[in-house]
């Protein structure tokens, strides 16, 4: 979706806008953008092209973008085949970081030089400026690493809202995850370990899970499992003096699933916000009856978190971030290599980090 | 089990009860009781035996039973395939009406000549006189036709807290199940039509579905489909004007549960109570990350409703059955015919209606 204000330039020549100029309203300087008027493969549909300065109204905010990165969602929003279908033309990227350029007239709380990250609920950050109304800019500390702001609010938002919002856990206990190596998996890990939760870690049966086992206890898990490792007659055997866990998070399906589900305690509840192998979830229906198992789904664009918890959310996970207790892995990326990073972010060149585009 | 207090002879006579008998105290009748020494096909390890009075303590209550079911679980129960296996030797039957004989000296709120139905907590009904503590009978009117006096504890209290106790539903709203010709699935239909609730209701495929249908309509089904008529692209083309429902009832698995989660509305629940087909739950993950489903599971043996939950749900449903606004067909056995009752109630002579012995 180009929103009103979003530099795309033969939707934004209405007759206000014209008006508007003519009587020399601040606008905002032109803008390299990565556009698609099509859903279809984003390596075929997307281009890079200048879009002309859009009005700055007296709410809006100009932020020249300085990092954004590529996410699974993104990939599959200019395929069109997220469940939110935007409408084209568009301009990818849903979540990044920048500093301020400009404010409108009314605009009070935040000032030119400002670092800000741009609300993922609206698309438009793989552009050097954004144009949006200040209500959708939230003022971040300047010494946070840059990769960090840009990557804060879904991954790391996801996996410190699915531990807080679904189990009120506490101290000691313990929750099972499988896709552990993915990043909200690995932070998952690190935000439990921070609260003293213990975390039980599946990962794929794959060369190297020794050291990717090694890399996961290094960053706080407890105990990983591969699924093979896990074919055993009760699961639970292997939890050792761990208590069994309250809470599963699963974003894989399948058998990965099944497994979340064997470990949970009587009353547990696992979280899906992943199905990465396709495959459905299928649980024996004596799970829910006598173990009283529950089921629920997690999709961050559906959390609404009110604007005081996000601010708290964020804020404290870029604390973790500064002090080097939340940390994962990225690859940075100049924004005139955007193709070659959207086949990365494709999985055209195997499996690579998380890439991050630097304006 | 055989509770302290049972009517089963050789374990009751520990020092304690020889003691007590020395001092001359009440004692109740022999009773004539279904009893297994092991686990295994009901119709092979039941006998109906004689076992010697029991002491009345003071503050048991002593009830000389009217009317008791043989429900599914009491089958499971005896196989020893429920998850909770009563040691052996014990008596079967977990609910059921009767009259009070006697009571021990302390018991001030029951008398002799109340009618009471038993706790669903402890098994022993299916006798002639069953002692239990005074906190294990439930008081009710006596104006009650018995065979819903004998079944309200197990089926309709269960079909009354599923729809109270997951989804707050308020008039208008919609819920759809399947096993919908079950007890607890008519129960659910007339508590639903009560509350001015529509239901969605699922039905096997199977020769004179139409007349089941007929039926169901006529109990206050606002829907009846077959699982073949749910083949269509989308199920939620056949609710008309019905709202989506917000709670979604499974007793079956497979297919039949899939259905359920179709029809449910964003953010709906389905609460599985059953696994009649033995197959088990198979669900998208899509479902619960992009729709919000939840999927939760019910069991009334861990529900611990307190008393005064109990006492009023029993009292509601009491109070439906002698309006006539909730009824389900039972078949009234003489206690000497039990285990032709029993065979039926295993489905040894086709399917039959709920089996409830006459003592």
């Amino acid at each position: 979706m180009l929103s009103q204000h979003s530099h795309y330039g033969p939707f934004c020549h209405d007759k206000q806008t014209s008006a508007v100029n003519f009587q020399a309203t601040a606008v905002s300087p032109p803008s390299t953008a990565v556009v698609y008027d099509q859903h279809g493969p984003p390596d075929t549909v997307t281009r890079v092209t200048e879009i002309p300065p859009v009005e700055i109204n007296e709410n809006d905010v100009c932020v020249r973008m300085l990092a954004a990165p590529i996410n699974p969602a993104d990939i599959n929003r200019i395929e069109g085949v997220y469940p939110v279908r935007p409408p084209v033309p568009s301009i990818g990227g849903w979540e990044g970081v920048g500093e301020i350029h400009s404010v409108g007239s009314a605009v009070v709380s935040l000032s030119p030089g400002d670092c800000v990250i741009h609300s993922a609920h609206l698309p438009g950050t793989w552009q050097t400026y954004v144009v949006e109304d200040q209500s959708l800019w939230y003022k971040i500390d300047k010494n946070t690493p840059i990769e960090y702001a840009a990557t804060v609010s879904v991954n790391p938002l996801s996996a410190l809202r699915m531990l807080e919002d679904f189990v009120a856990l506490k101290s000691g206990d313990t929750i099972v995850q499988n896709g552990a190596t993915s990043i909200v998996g690995q932070c998952v890990i690190q935000l439990a370990r921070v609260r003293g939760i213990h975390s039980i870690n599946i990962i794929r049966d794959k060369p190297g899970s020794d050291e990717v086992k090694e890399k996961l206890i290094k960053l706080g898990a407890d105990k990983v499992f591969t699924e093979s490792e896990l074919e055993v007659k009760s699961v639970k055997s292997l939890l050792g003096d761990i208590p069994e866990p309250l809470l599963g998070l699963n974003c894989i399906g399948g058998n990965a699933a099944t497994m979340v589900v064997k470990f949970l305690k009587q009353g547990g509840t696992m979280v899906t916000y992943g199905g990465m192998s396709k495959k459905p979830i299928t649980i024996s229906t004596t799970y829910f009856i006598f173990k009283d198992i529950s089921l629920k789904g997690y999709w961050l664009q559906e959390k609404n978190l009110n604007k005081a918890e996000y601010r708290c959310s964020i804020d404290y996970l870029l604390a973790l971030a500064r002090a080097g207790r939340l940390k994962y892995e990225m690859e940075m990326v100049p924004f005139k290599d955007f193709h070659t990073a959207l086949e990365r972010a494709m999985g055209k060149q195997g499996s690579r980090k998380k890439q991050v585009i630097k304006f």
